[in-house]
């Protein structure tokens, strides 16, 4: 059966974007992850867990010349990502594979950087979706400890990590990432000012030894309350989301 | 030889601390450990690495009828810390030990709480103190993770661990904590706003499945600039230090 497609604008229109109208569908976030991972022109980037290539496609829009690959493990998410790139004009490689068992091609390649926007949910903790692609998307696969384990892997020396997780999942990613990676930063996103972390991104890189920082939440609305959120972004936020702009809140 | 000693106010003067005019010296950080503690009368309580019993006493002038243990390795500190409990009129039980050799009479129990306040650098890391005292509270014997193992070990199903430590070792006590404890909540303590976290506060719940919360940094410090940090607490702070008030900021 062929899934039903819908065309979304991302950056304000200069990114489309076809995804499944039913499943995962990419929002924000792989947007934000985009705009986390600091990358120069001329650098060779990987992304794991690319789904329908929003992340790639984004990062591509801000850096120019880069070396992109994106690993996705469902095959219509895969064609699509192949799809939007092509439309985009942006040479984005995309292999269709676990990420545990990447292609020996990809093995054998170091990366600049690394990317993903793992699941968020534990299969065996949340119900099962009734869509089968949502459900490998935000449903779990590989535990994130692998995700850890093969983006740093695949890192050059000095070469740097960047995920977006639910922030839930914080002491499973600094777990997982604890002497593996230094100078590892951790971002939390916030709805609002004063409330617990919804999301957290997590940067650090292959080989260096530099204290871990907890820095300051990045408040993605304005004000203490909202009808909508759609209208509400920060001008900041609004300037990565609408504009491409980079993330602000990291500092190294 | 017997150091010198100090006499030192907390709580606006109502609890008075001898300790050593070189070494470790409390400063706030016992205090906001104290406030942090959600015990109610009547709860058996187990502070690692008390030092001369400033954690601990602050505590019971918060909460009456607690049944209160410290373990502190050091002879100096631990006869300060009961000569500091006498004083205060506190029934402080303080067995000079090891954390990591508690006496079969703290092993045959558990705790409705345990806390501590961990020394927060590595010693292979650090330059060696030159006063030992010091050393052995700053430098750090056992590792994190055997802190946060002892003291699990020592919880009642149900009970509560809280510890504070520099934010750069957050990755350590998530680490340490994850699949151990539930419901744990990370408290970032921040100079200024805006700032990445300076300590962080932990606590966690042994039994519990609730998700990990990473909440909203707590400011100490009025305004984005100061010439002195003595008067510039934040009014709530100013009641923890002051008021010996609880700590707000933590959810559960």
């Amino acid at each position: 059966m062929i899934p039903e497609i819908s065309r979304d604008k991302f950056l304000d229109g200069r990114l489309l974007i076809d995804q499944p109208k039913q499943g995962y569908r990419a929002g924000i976030d792989p947007v934000l992850l985009a705009a986390a991972v600091p990358a120069v022109s001329g650098q060779t980037v990987l992304e794991l867990g690319c789904g329908v290539g929003t992340a790639s496609l984004c990062l591509s829009a801000r850096v120019r010349d880069l070396t992109l690959t994106g690993v996705e493990i469902q095959p219509d998410y895969a064609e699509l990502a192949r799809a939007n790139a092509r439309r985009a004009k942006v040479l984005l490689q995309v292999l269709e594979t676990d990420i545990r068992a990447l292609p020996m091609a990809v093995r054998q390649k170091n990366f600049d950087h690394v990317f993903a926007n793992p699941p968020y949910y534990l299969r065996e903790q949340g119900t099962t979706a009734q869509d089968e692609g949502r459900e490998q998307a935000l449903g779990e696969g590989a535990p994130l400890s692998d995700w850890v384990d093969v983006a740093v892997k695949r890192l050059a020396p000095g070469g740097c990590l960047t995920m977006i997780q639910n922030a839930d999942r914080l002491p499973e990613m600094l777990a997982a990432a604890f002497g593996r990676l230094g100078a590892v930063e951790v971002l939390p996103l916030v709805s609002r000012s004063g409330r617990s972390a919804g999301r957290i991104i997590l940067r650090g890189r292959k080989g260096r030894r530099t204290p871990f920082r907890l820095l300051s939440p990045l408040v993605l609305h304005q004000g203490a309350t909202h009808f909508s959120d759609a209208d509400s972004y920060r001008p900041e936020i609004d300037a990565v989301l609408r504009g491409g702009a980079c993330l602000p809140g990291f500092e190294s």
